[in-house]
Formats: C-alpha cells, structure tokens, sequence
C-alpha cells in the first residue's frame, strides 16, 4: 500500500517542529512569567461534555468516537432500518474529540472548584479537531494556545493580557496591533443610537469594518433599516472616536459609560502592565472591533499583524460572565485570550522572522577517516555531550563526501574532522559549515568551544 | 448537567504537569544531546494506515472515527439488517486515533523517504489511544516516548541508546537496571538446543522468567514437551551465563555466534558512550531477557526499576528489520527505544524523587494592604517580571488573610508584603515562605534577588 496523511492533517518533520517549538516556547515562558500554570486536558470528552456548546454548526463538526466492541447491538432496528444518521450516532458514540480548550477548562474548573484556589491562572496548548472542509491554511487537527482566569472580576487581569500579548509578540519581533474595546461600551451606542432591541445586528455589521469600511457597513446598516438618527451617530462616533475621552462626550448611556469606565481602569492598569514593548506593537483603543463572538460580556481584545501582512485575527479574547454556569456553576467571571499559532506561524514564515540557527538542535557532527579515527571521535563525542554539546558522529569511516553530505543535510553547524594525522598531531579541524572556515583545535579546546 | 471525564482519560492539573514535564523535559534535552531530532505525526490515522499492524488483538483496540454528515447514507441495507458492527464500522470510519507511534513514524519514513538524510534519528513524545480496559494505572490516553534510527545497521546506535537510557535515569535520580541481549543468541539457543522449530514457544517463555523465574520456566518446557537433553542446556545456560565470554563456550551455533559478535561490538561502543551514570545505574548483559515482540531481529533491551519497587519493565527498545516495508519500502534497518513515561512518572512518586520545587513555577506573589499599595505593587510586578522572575500579584488589597492563604495554596516560595510603611521607608517585607523567614529589602534588592 502507498501510505497516505488524512487530508486536513500534517506530519511535523524537524524543521517545521523546531520553528512551531520556538513559538510555543515564547509563549509558554510568558505565560509562565505572568503567574499563569500549565493545564492539560484529555483529547477524548464525553459527548455530553461537548454536545450543545458550540451552537448547530460546530455539533456537526465535531469529531465523533465509535464506541467499541458490537456497537450496533442495542441500537433500535427501526432507526437502522430507517437509516437515520442522526439517531444513530446518538446510539453507538459517546466520546468525541475536543473541539476547543474553552469547554474542556470550565468542565475542569467546575469538576475541581473546591481544590482550586480563585482567581485561577491557566494556559494551555494542546491540538483540537474539527470536521471542517480543508482547505489552505484550515486544517481539521490544529493546535489552540489559550490563558484565562477565572473567579475573579478585577480589571487588572485584561491590562495583564494585553501586557502578554505585547511581550510575546515583542519577542517574537513580529509587528502587530494590539486592539481592545468593551461590549458595554457597544451596548452604549445602541442604546444613544436607540437602536438597543437591534444590539446584536449592530455588532455583527460593526464586526465586518475590518473587510468592508466603516462606510460599506454604514450602508448595510441602511439597508437593514436602521432609523436615520441612529446611523447619522454611529457613523460620527465610529468615525471620529479615537479615546475614551472623546468617547464620554457623546457617550448617551449608563451602559455605556460603565463600560468606559471599565476600560479607564484597564489603560490605567496597562500604564504599569506593559513590559517595554517593542515599538513595533502598538495597543489601543478601538471603538470598531466588536468580536463575533456572544459570550462575551465586557473587555474584548484582538491582535492583528501590523504593515502590509494580509492576515486575518491572529489573536483575540475577552471576559465572559458565565463560561461555567453550563455545568452548573454559575456567576463565575472570567476573562482569556487566544494565540492563534497556526496563523502566527504564517505571518513569521511570511516576513522571514524565524532566528537563523532554528533548522537543528545539533551544535557539532563529527566526522571519521578509518575505524581507529571513529573510535577517537566517539571518546570525543562522549567528552562534548558530558558537558552538554548536543553533538553526534556519522557512524563509520566511510567515503568523506557522504559524510560531509549527511553533515549538509542536517544542517548541522560545525563539523569536527577526526583522521590519522590529526590523531597523531592531537589537534583536529573544526569547521564552520556556515562561514566555510576551517581552525585547528585541541581536544580540551574542541571542548570549551562555544559551537552557537 | 454534572460534568465527568470518560473512564481510562485524565486532566492534568498544574501541579502533576508539572511533574510530568519534569520527566519529559529530561528526555527530550538528552534525544537533543543525542542528536535526534523531533516529529509529530497527527493523532488521526487513516484507517488503511492503522489496520492489520497490531494483530488481531490490537485491531479491537483501535479508536475509529465516525464519518462525519450523513455517514448511514452508502452502507448496504443488509449489512444494518444484520447489526453487523465489523462490516458497517468499515463503511462508516475511515479514521482512527494513532494506537502508538511507530507505525505513523513508519509512514512518515516512508513517505518522506526522499527528503530524509539517513541514518534518520528522530524521537517523538506524544499521546496514544486504545480502547483498554480501564483500570489502575492503565489508561485510554496515554503518552509514548519513542527514539529511533532508521536506515542504518551501525551497531554503535545501539550503544548510544542504552547510554541515552542510562543518562536519562541518572539524571532523574531514578535507580534502575538496564538490560540487554540479542535475538540471534535465543535463536542460537533454540538450534544449540535443538528446538530451532520452536523458536518462539521458547522465546515466550523465556520472556516469563520475571515472572515465574528460571525453574518455574524451564517446568513448563517440560510439559510443553521440550525433549530432556534441550531442557538440560537450556537450564544451564539461562542460569549459569553472565557474560558474553561465559556464553561464547557453549554456543554451537552459527547464529547465535552472530549475536554475540554484534554484542560485543556493542559492549565495545558502551566503553566509550555512557556519560558517567550514576551507580545505581547498571547497564548489563542478560541472556534471559527476550521480550514478547515479533519484530525484533536482532538486539533487544529493556529496563526496570532497581531496589524494592515492584513495576514491571520501564522502558525497552531493539532493532527491527523491517519496519517500513508494510508501506512498501523493504530493507530498512532501524533501532529504537522506548520510556514508559507514566510507569516513571509512578516510580518516581513512590520513591518521592521528585525536585522539591516543582508544584509552581511562580517564584514570587505581592500581596497589598490598600490601594495605593497595589499601584505600587504592579509597578514593582512590572520590574520583577522585566528582568525575568516569573511574578504576581493578588489582585486587589483584600483581608490579608485572604491573600496569604491564596498565596499558600499555589505554592509561592516567596512573596513580597507592600502597605503604606513599606512604601514610606521604601524597604518591602520578602518572606521565604517555606522557610517562614522574614527580611527587609529595596525595589533594587527585590529585583536582584535570587527566588531560587
């Protein structure tokens, strides 16, 4: 047979994974330096835990488990007969995969919330899966990188990730903007708009500015029928706003002001959250990024690549008043945010971003001319990885151009050259496979070298 | 709804990730220091992948993934009729979860075999499924932990991966014996013996000697009806031989003179690429070790627990000759090992081997005594976090019970109390909190402080 990936799917060879290891590696450190603990939850939930989470669309994606064994045996003959799917699958699948780390995390909270210790500081990043058409850049198993926290309403934790957000991208030297807002803050406008019963339709069309210009939603907003009054004010407010200062001035609500009172506190909070980020990444205020999402109840945020990259959200998030009141535990508040890596891994790739020694962990191959020189390069090689060189050998004395190949191939920065004569002399040729030069050096010299 | 995790699943909390990390990170820096590189394969397998490669057996234990829409539509009526499970799983799954990784590795060998540079030395660290019967330290998902080189017949790579075992379980403190042989001495065994037809009844019970020891084996040779003159030598040989050497004087047979060539050359390569193990490290030479696999050709090791720990084997690995032909690329040699890290992971909680701090990785935590002093806090946080000390702060200047004890709860070693005397003679109590000491620092000395 001539084996085959499932489309949607993909093997990390080296390469790939030692750049996606970088990432996550930046992440996980900041996470770590902003008080946040690791999580892991299993691949496999109940259907129970998952079904009805994700609205209509995202039960039909999920992925389902068939249940072992003979697992048509109690299904009903009349759903078989009838070649019902739907009742079907109820009957012979009670596992599925996880769809996000959302659930997942609130079924852990609600499970261990009397061992936890509030507000509780999580990230994790793990793949999820769904049954999503592939297609370029979507795949159907791929990798979420959240941190939340939960138990706790103070405003302090969105100036905390709005600081991660800056520090990791800082790191990464990718240039993004950092955008935030607040859902009251929308609910205000609606409201001095007096278009409060239509919130919903108003921040889905807010939620399109980023493809179609405030101008195009304007226009759809006229054509969903919204009074003149109320598209003359948003116009102006969405246009002209740029503070929240500005914002309080025609800001007509107390939903609204709650909301930039909210997002005051936030700004001040980020005066001191914000480790000296790059000049690169900006964070600001953005009266016209409203998220899609409906869970969100206050702070939004977002992050999209600054210059001239072409990509969508590469991050986002917000705070939530009911994330685990679905498994019964209601009035806990939290708020998260989301890496999109998959994406960000794009925009690096894109704007040639990764460091240049990422291709191998390898510092050092040595390389052999005749069986006494590979016996000498294996005491050589056991004194370098004593002293924690990550470094290998080819592994016998065979034709010097299939070695000097293999070395090429793995992209392996120095190469230590081990024949008669270099034994007899006790010093050996250290080369720089990048820069093409060759020095000579002693054994205790190849040991205190600095293969970076 | 009352949430539940799926039996044989488990979370991960912060404090047991951690652990878990600490023997992975180990593993991964020594593959590095190796020289191995890192893959991932996706945790969905097509199903012509998965199937026929872990014996009947493991085919019941395969998880297999619901086609997704409407999956009914093209199974033959009379299949659904009959509740035939195995004829209409095959028309409704062609997905499954990855059973371990060598057989996607095999895959990915295969399908890359262009690109890869061999010999090819990848590990792999990443979780399996089967659909086991749930029980006391076996679970459904769990983690494999996989070295290998293919494309090389290099006797030295066995020597490195016995170093890499022995260098692992130094350096987690971790006692244990190391053991190695050869299929091709068993196999000269059994023609020495003159059981050569019944190689593998012989191999499978020579793999029972953990078990029921020497004598309780050679028993049931005899009534498996093994003639008196191989029982004879057999008996000896198992219970007398220690060395190579000792076993060179009663080997008559071509084969098994073969496999201690091959042994001593790795015990040659052992000289010089064990990096100072520990002494409860023993790396040894065992005649009775046979392990149950099929697909061994020609060395085999295995490792378990030293001392009074009752865990059966840890680890163990050999060199197959055939691991990718199934996928249509024959005559590749490989060799390879594996760590049972959840085995580990329990052995090294019941001898309590654990580093003392590793329930957080947060050093430090501010708690505050009023407003202004939390204003203060972030500024401090925001220095600590700049140079690198993974901080928090609690946050809002709640009861300093409150505080104290949440800080207690994560763990913290240390924390920094800010009130407004602190603040006024800007000296800030640092008290170690597993010491339960107390002293009197500067922002300056808190920033250079070591919370190690």
């Amino acid at each position: 047979m001539k084996p085959a990936l499932l489309k949607g799917t993909r093997d990390f060879g080296p390469k790939e994974l030692l750049k996606r290891e970088f990432i996550f590696n930046i992440i996980r450190e900041c996470f770590s330096l902003f008080g946040y603990a690791p999580l892991e939850t299993p691949a496999m939930e109940s259907m129970a835990t998952l079904t009805g989470k994700y609205g209509e669309e995202g039960d039909r994606l999920l992925f389902r488990i068939l249940n072992n064994g003979d697992f048509l045996a109690d299904v009903p003959d009349e759903h078989l007969k009838a070649k019902d799917s739907k009742l079907v699958s109820a009957a012979i699948v009670k596992r599925g995969l996880r769809y996000d780390l959302t659930v997942p995390f609130a079924r852990y909270v609600v499970m261990n919330q009397t061992d936890i210790s509030f507000p509780f500081k999580r990230y994790q990043i793990q793949p999820v899966w769904r049954a999503d058409r592939p297609q370029k850049g979507r795949y159907q198993e791929f990798y979420q990188c959240d941190a939340d926290v939960v138990g706790s309403d103070s405003l302090w934790y969105e100036a905390e990730l709005l600081a991660i957000y800056a520090r990791v991208f800082s790191v990464l030297k990718l240039p993004v903007i950092i955008k935030y807002n607040n859902r009251k803050i929308l609910q205000g406008l609606a409201e001095a708009a007096g278009v409060a019963d239509r919130f919903q339709v108003m921040t889905n069309l807010i939620d399109k500015i980023d493809k179609k210009g405030i101008d195009g939603v304007i226009k759809e907003m006229t054509s969903s029928g919204f009074p003149d009054s109320a598209i003359a004010y948003l116009s102006n407010t969405l246009k002209s706003v740029n503070s929240l200062d500005e914002l309080k001035l025609v800001m007509r609500s107390d939903i609204g002001m709650k909301g930039i009172e909210e997002l005051a506190a936030v700004e001040e909070g980020l005066k001191t959250s914000l480790l000296d980020p790059d000049a690169a990444v900006q964070v600001k205020f953005d009266i016209t990024l409203a998220r899609g999402l409906g869970y969100y109840t206050g702070f939004i945020c977002e992050v999209v690549a600054g210059g001239d990259v072409q990509m969508g959200s590469i991050g986002g998030g917000g705070r939530y008043d009911n994330l685990t009141g679905v498994f019964g535990l209601p009035n806990v508040s939290g708020v998260g945010i989301s890496f999109g890596a998959e994406r960000i891994y794009d925009v690096m790739e894109e704007l040639g971003l990764w460091p240049k020694d990422l291709e191998t962990t390898l510092q050092v191959m040595i390389l052999t001319m005749d069986t006494e020189s590979f016996v000498t390069g294996t005491k050589i090689l056991a004194l370098l990885r004593n002293v924690g060189i990550n470094s290998d050998i080819y592994p016998s004395p065979v034709k010097f151009q299939k070695q000097i190949k293999y070395a090429n191939d793995k992209k392996v920065p120095y190469v230590i050259v081990i024949g008669p004569e270099e034994i007899a002399a006790n010093k050996y040729a250290l080369k720089n496979m990048r820069a093409g030069t060759q020095v000579s050096k002693s054994i205790d010299e190849l040991i205190g070298f600095k293969y970076a």
